[in-house]
């Protein structure tokens, strides 16, 4: 076991003070007025030994951790794993690491887990926020601790949040099956009264009206386990064999509604035109390729970890906040071709 | 801002003395003979003002932390999400939250992020290791630090580990090929020497000479940009018209596979049988179903968190190791389907 050098096996082994090796290592050299020769002398002596500050001894002095807290919906839900690939990465550069958690959007588990990140000194939050947690973002904010929400924002919390355009989003899609010829277009998706749901069935409602069509809307529960949310999907689609389009209203329920479309042996677009929100392999890859309303996760990611180190660093106000809205954009491919009448 | 309550200041409003609170609050009141008066009056006084202990400061005491280290090769890869959002599950029933890092299978990021989370007083490591970092783990289990790799292990470091049968999966998917009468058989895969890929290449070439076919292997490069992995592969195949079955070594090189194939305007499996490593939706959706060697990831996860956990509590001793390895799983779907000669 390398046992690690204290600032005291320094100042012994070059025979100096303490308190200069302390204020060479904090960088108070010149403000201290200490030799150039002795500054040289500590770092050379530091590089050879392997000299690393107790990073946790640090911490406790500064209260800085370097550490940033990223919560997810699901890690494991594509959308939400390449955000944190991306996060972590521009993190790492700028000097910062992630310590990460799903919340499952349940509001107790985050409410515990942002206590628990507090007591660790971590330096700022990501968040893409259940519902109800807008008293410990405040207190966040109050104890001078950035936070960045995406993916939704809440309505009672004045925060930075970066969103795709979710009400654009379906409604450009909505919209384009009209004009393609289809009649009956269904929206499928989470039951979830969070912001960004309601937008994007909102975007659906809205399409729907301009083109004087019906709507059909069936939301389905949110589980861990697909077949859960297939079994509905299916039933609902049996229920209903007039459709001809359906919108799903995220990845996780678009591919659970094209399994479901495989069981019912329906072809797309034939039986079932299809769009669905939020865009990856499994969309790209089917047979037809699935036209999908991707979210520019480049660009949220981006956008997220900016807001967040220009408050880390002092270059913006904690309580300036900035709300981005960047637009979604429509991968069109074969699955919502014009209908052949 | 709600500020923290001490012990000294519990002390204070209840007029007795810090020692004692503090004995209190760290459990020794019967070990120091404090009356069971005393305890309940901090007892109840401590939940109503919901006095939280410094988490950082007991760390720094008793230099645990309750964090486990998480180090994958990338997050965003669906085998990668999936495993850690089980472990994170496990995780934290048991009290423990995760910090984690992609390691791009980078052996100084890696070594880095190693001697990082040290100093964070982090409890535990699970590593999908790159090679070369022997010498940290052995490091980390002198100071006592238990470390379960997964996927993958290193040969020159006893360590608990949990593993997929890699050889046994692909020799099985190779051999069900040549029995359903494919002749031309190639094995595409990652060009990577760490044992996993290995023995992935081993297993095709064993079933390949039972059989006594001819072998057609490509290594193509890692890239974080899918198209420089899709590209080689269709070169490959164009420059391989023969081939009549080809097996991918990854779900990230089957997936790019999948649209080197589309692009070529190849029929499954009439052109061209496929089985993959690794099973996901990509697979699953396809037209035709994949056939893929499924990784038993609720397994995996299992294994490795209660290897852990057990180090952790001190059920078992941080140098008596244990290696699991586990059967994959081929998942047939008609994309392998017998060949119509």
């Amino acid at each position: 076991m390398k046992k690690r050098l204290s600032i005291a096996d320094i100042a012994e082994a070059l025979n100096i003070s303490k308190t200069s090796v302390s204020f060479i290592l904090n960088g108070q050299a010149e403000e201290k007025r200490i030799s150039k020769k002795l500054v040289d002398k500590v770092v050379q002596y530091v590089e050879e030994v392997g000299y690393k500050p107790n990073l946790l001894a640090k911490s406790l002095r500064t209260g800085k951790s370097n550490t940033i807290a990223l919560m997810v919906e699901d890690i494991s839900n594509p959308f939400f794993a390449s955000i944190a690939r991306l996060i972590e990465d521009r993190a790492y550069q700028n000097g910062y690491r992630i310590t990460y958690c799903s919340t499952d959007n349940d509001t107790a588990k985050t409410k515990d887990m942002i206590g628990i990140f507090q007591d660790r000194h971590v330096d700022g939050y990501i968040i893409a926020p259940p519902e109800g947690i807008e008293d410990d973002i405040l207190s966040l904010q109050k104890n001078n601790l950035p936070v960045v929400l995406f993916d939704r924002y809440l309505q009672h919390a004045d925060t930075d949040y970066v969103i795709t355009d979710n009400k654009a989003g379906t409604h450009q899609a909505t919209n384009m099956l009209a004009k393609n010829g289809y009649k009956k277009i269904a929206f499928i998706t989470f039951a979830n009264p969070q912001v960004q749901m309601r937008d994007r069935l909102q975007g659906y409602l809205d399409a729907i009206k301009q083109n004087n069509l019906e709507h059909f809307v069936a939301e389905v529960l949110f589980s861990r386990n697909d077949q859960d949310i297939t079994k509905p999907i299916l039933d609902f689609l049996n229920q209903h064999k007039q459709l001809d389009a359906v919108v799903f209203g995220t990845n996780h329920v678009g591919a659970c509604g094209l399994k479901a479309i495989q069981q019912l042996g329906l072809k797309v677009p034939d039986d079932l035109a299809v769009i669905s929100f939020d865009d990856y392999d499994v969309f790209q890859l089917h047979s037809p390729p699935v036209t999908a309303i991707a979210q520019p996760i480049q660009q949220i990611a981006n956008q997220v970890i900016n807001l967040l180190l220009n408050k880390l660093n002092g270059a913006t106000d904690i309580l300036q906040t900035q709300q981005i809205v960047i637009p979604g954009q429509l991968h069109i491919r074969s699955s919502s071709a014009a209908k052949i009448s």
